[in-house]
């Protein structure tokens, strides 16, 4: 017994895919997958058109896209993320229909609450064996945790995987099992190494950023949650992960004993394990090929999948016992509400992913950016578009300053006592304006080309048409 | 943030059980399971009555099931195995409603697909965190794998975790996750450790035992089965165990790479695994401190949930690429049906556990049986309750001689030519029958104590009352 399969037009046969059908994609594979391309080449070539794409994150690798929606292959979109290559087309609106953003938390619970049925899911998977069971922290195109992958893998209609590296029976430490696949295909590659991890992420060399960094780290610190059993959360931009290094530095001269981190995994987490600083590493996506290294062989450090890390309608997710989370923004208004979804334009070159479902879980969520960037202030009035509500924001913190949401008047007071520069938002905005002007607002179109929903469902924003010049 | 609960009577007020409704509880604590007594003397304390129970197995240590049925407190019993004890008053007749006996297969698999439905899941759980992720492998009570409890928790209402470990939040390596845990309750002792696991599961001396095992482990070999990606299961009863030896010695001296062994572990299966037979064990449940060690320690000994082992309605079980099971019977029938519910007696004291799946999935399966026991024939006309169907077995092996199921002739040429003692199967009945009598029937009532569904939910026979005299 097996289920391979002899190719990937006989895979999709097999799962009786029709127009009008929903697919999806998990993005582990980041900027090297092959996968979804591959699948929508084979698709196109069957005539199988009008399908909605439910995909966990789309990156610039799939700027194929653009071409099959414009052939009406692809005519609607579902995910967590939209690099700017895509990102650009649906801005200008090349997609009829609203592409309907969802938060890496949201995603697996509405699939697993039945809001939003997928019909075939197809699992890149870097090893596998031929009844489906399937891991990615081993094969040429290793890429770590599978987490986001699980929901689509156990609540789809058939589920078909996808390796290139096909082991035997049975796939002794695999992620995803058996039970729910359908199909495996073969291909000669899934993707490509050096652009699903880099080899190492890189903490920032810019003074400005290593001033944010160090005041977070301080901030973390003076916040009270600085203490044994902490949990933490970071992205993988070059500020966040300075803070981390600092943040290190304080754990082990404090000799605070933290229990887990979270999220995305980069081999700055995983040295904060190694050093002591968790007890764990729970890991939903790995960053780079440290992180991959780390969970294919350290018991400590576990893959969770998606509604584990962060889905609103689990009974509890590891979100809700987060203590501090450090995210990055594109704009900040003065209500705390965060926009990661678009460019100072409106053109979406981005999206919640964890964003809003790491800032309502932990008990402090930092928003680090410069005052300003690319000449434009971080701080404005109103958000383009509210990615993050503001009463799950707690502190901005600028190379300028401090910015603590009014509702949390204790933190500001701990960050004052420890010495930290503590400024009002508004002033923060003022400052960027006097030294960068006040930008002025880009004109955009009323037809509306993408959805945000927030994590339980409920409709956040709209984002509009940028109208091509 | 906390599922923690006072104790199990407000667990249970909080987990909204009614009247009426359906409790269930697993059994991987086998006969020193505390849990489920414990909680129905909870519910009894607060007046709950007309509970359906669905347990994946009863034990003896259950005995005070008696009570509490006859206080109308358990109006229904589903479970896929139940011990002599609580089996000799169902076969009295002290439940109105029959009990409905699944496989360990059939019972996730009609949970999964909402058949059988449960409104409350208490899950012993022997270490846990205050979320609710937990696990089998460490804690006082350890049993290592927590594969039957996985369905309960993730499809329940409501699912109580009670254990007598708890450790800092997060559980490292957890087996079920929090995303399904509702309460989290803690108490002294969840199971008495001599009735968890055995010390050590112990291989027959019986001079007859080691001939079947012999023989059984000689028929493997010239079954042409025995080659490299070989996989395995056995029971825990004497002459299997021994049988696993003999195949182990076989396959070191042949150099045959099997691939994995798979259901309830034993050291034996483990021993196996370190000696290089397999590459990996899929572990349900755990038969002895040897198993729950190495399910702790090594890799490539994995927990795998009840729908992975066996499941009829997953895409694919474990069983469906099992090669050989080697299996016991009470009695097995000319057809080659087997009955593992009864004695011969017809007195309830057993049930089929994994029985009929391995069965339906091995590519060959052995029933080994000594020709009679207690000066009773093993073969007989007409088993008294048909456990497993015929057409699923293919081989008995008593010590006087091997019968193949017709269905199989290629076996039976195999078997000769290797020299093995091929007989017919009703030439053992007559040989028991020459030896120790023809048995008389026992004299059953008409009326219907008990259900037995076959893996895929239909009816496969009915257990009638043994009246009392």
């Amino acid at each position: 017994m097996s289920k391979l399969v002899k190719d990937m037009k006989e895979a999709i046969r097999l799962s009786g895919l029709k127009d009008g059908m929903t697919i999806s994609f998990h993005h582990h594979l980041r900027n090297g997958d092959m996968v979804a391309v591959m699948v929508l080449d084979a698709i196109c070539e069957l005539g199988i058109k009008d399908l909605n794409v439910n995909i966990s994150s789309i990156f610039d690798t799939h700027a194929p896209f653009i071409e099959y929606i414009r052939d009406g292959v692809i005519t609607g979109i579902e995910t967590d993320y939209m690099g700017g290559v895509v990102g650009r087309a649906v801005s200008e609106g090349i997609l009829e229909k609203p592409v309907t953003f969802r938060t890496h938390g949201g995603r697996p619970s509405d699939i697993i609450r039945g809001a939003s049925p997928i019909d075939v899911a197809f699992i890149a998977a870097p090893t596998a064996d031929c009844m489906g069971n399937c891991t990615g922290k081993t094969g040429p195109s290793a890429c770590g945790s599978l987490g986001y992958a699980f929901a689509d893998a156990m609540y789809a209609g058939k589920s078909v995987v996808i390796t290139d590296n096909l082991v035997d029976y049975p796939l002794v430490d695999y992620s995803i099992s058996e039970e729910y696949i359908d199909y495996v295909v073969t291909v000669d590659k899934i993707g490509e190494p050096s652009g699903i991890v880099s080899g190492t992420t890189k903490i920032t060399k810019d003074p400005v950023g290593l001033v944010i960094a160090d005041y977070a780290a301080r901030a973390i610190d003076a916040s009270g949650l600085l203490v044994d059993g902490f949990s933490f959360q970071t992205g993988a931009g070059g500020a966040s992960l300075a803070a981390a290094k600092y943040l290190k530095d304080i754990m082990i001269r404090k000799n605070v004993k933290g229990s887990y981190g979270l999220g995305g995994i980069t081999s700055y987490m995983v040295d904060m394990l190694q050093s002591g600083c968790f007890k764990a590493l729970y890991d939903v996506q790995c960053f780079d090929l440290g992180a991959v290294e780390s969970i294919r062989t350290n018991p400590c450090h576990m893959e969770v999948s998606g509604a584990h890390y962060a889905s609103p309608t689990a009974k509890s997710s590891a979100v809700d016992s987060l203590n501090v989370v450090i995210l990055g923004a594109t704009e900040i208004d003065t209500d705390f509400n965060v926009n990661v979804h678009t460019d100072s334009n409106g053109y979406i070159m981005g999206g919640s992913g964890g964003h809003s479902d790491t800032a309502a879980g932990a008990k402090m969520s930092i928003i680090v950016a410069p005052l300003s960037r690319a000449r434009l202030p971080i701080v404005v009035d109103k958000v383009l578009c509210k990615s993050t509500p503001g009463n799950t924001i707690d502190v901005l913190v600028t190379q300028r300053g401090i910015a603590v949401n009014p509702q949390r008047p204790e933190l500001a007071e701990r960050f004052t006592a420890a010495g930290l520069p503590v400024v009002d938002i508004h002033d923060l905005k003022e400052m960027a304006e006097k030294l960068n002007g006040v930008p002025k607002k880009p004109q955009l179109g009323d037809r509306v080309v993408a959805n945000v929903l927030y994590r339980d469902g409920s409709m956040l924003d709209t984002i509009r048409e940028v109208p091509v010049r």
